[in-house]
């Protein structure tokens, strides 16, 4: 499979759908749709797990509601098998904590014509931002 | 290919392997020998270039000569083609400049046992540590 020369477009609006998904407290269960029952890997905090079931209780166990979420960049490249890896680099505040930095990387698989999230790395900065 | 097991330590020893030449300048152009001739993408502050050639080129335009660098973290995960996607964050200081927090994401793709680096996205924080 060729390069996805549209990966730019497509990381940003990845991003961009992710979030308003994962943003919304009554929605963000529903993240758990960009990720395949087997073949997701997340890194969330240093802590791994694997397929939608466990990222849906990870999900689900995050006790903050409040988001303020602001993305500083998003980097894209394309994969040789017609994904994309994504980059973000941003700040976010869950309900009255303090803002931090953050970085995420999502790699997206194509599988006919559609994506799913294959790999999922999420780190909060220690430092204040 | 399945899963590489052997992730965390690939990963660990990349990065370790990879700064240690990248932060000696002497070295420096050394790094040119983890991509590839034409498969290797770099993203650096947003700047994307492709293959070892334009990596060099881009790696010897760098002014600064001493590196100080604190790795935070690096999460690794294993890919689906028995590479390893690693995320490091950490803080460097460029000769007398500030220290800035940055982010560093590797995706190295094993052929016949060895691993090149296939996508490489590198990103200063604006925000001081």
């Amino acid at each position: 499979m060729s390069l996805n020369l549209q990966y730019e477009e497509i990381g940003k609006g990845f991003v961009q759908q992710y979030y308003s998904i994962f943003d919304d407290p009554a929605n963000r269960a529903n993240v758990v749709n960009f990720y395949s029952a087997t073949d997701s890997f997340m890194t969330f905090e240093g802590h791994q797990i694997q397929g939608a079931p466990k990222i849906l209780e990870k999900v689900q166990s995050l006790s903050f509601q409040k988001i303020n979420r602001v993305i500083t960049t998003v980097d894209s490249q394309p994969t040789f098998d017609g994904g994309v890896i994504i980059n973000v680099l941003g700040r976010l505040q869950t309900d009255d904590d303090q803002p931090h930095a953050y970085i995420q990387t999502f790699v997206l698989k194509s599988v006919s014509g559609t994506f799913f999230v294959q790999h999922d790395i999420f780190r909060l900065s220690l430092h204040d931002v």
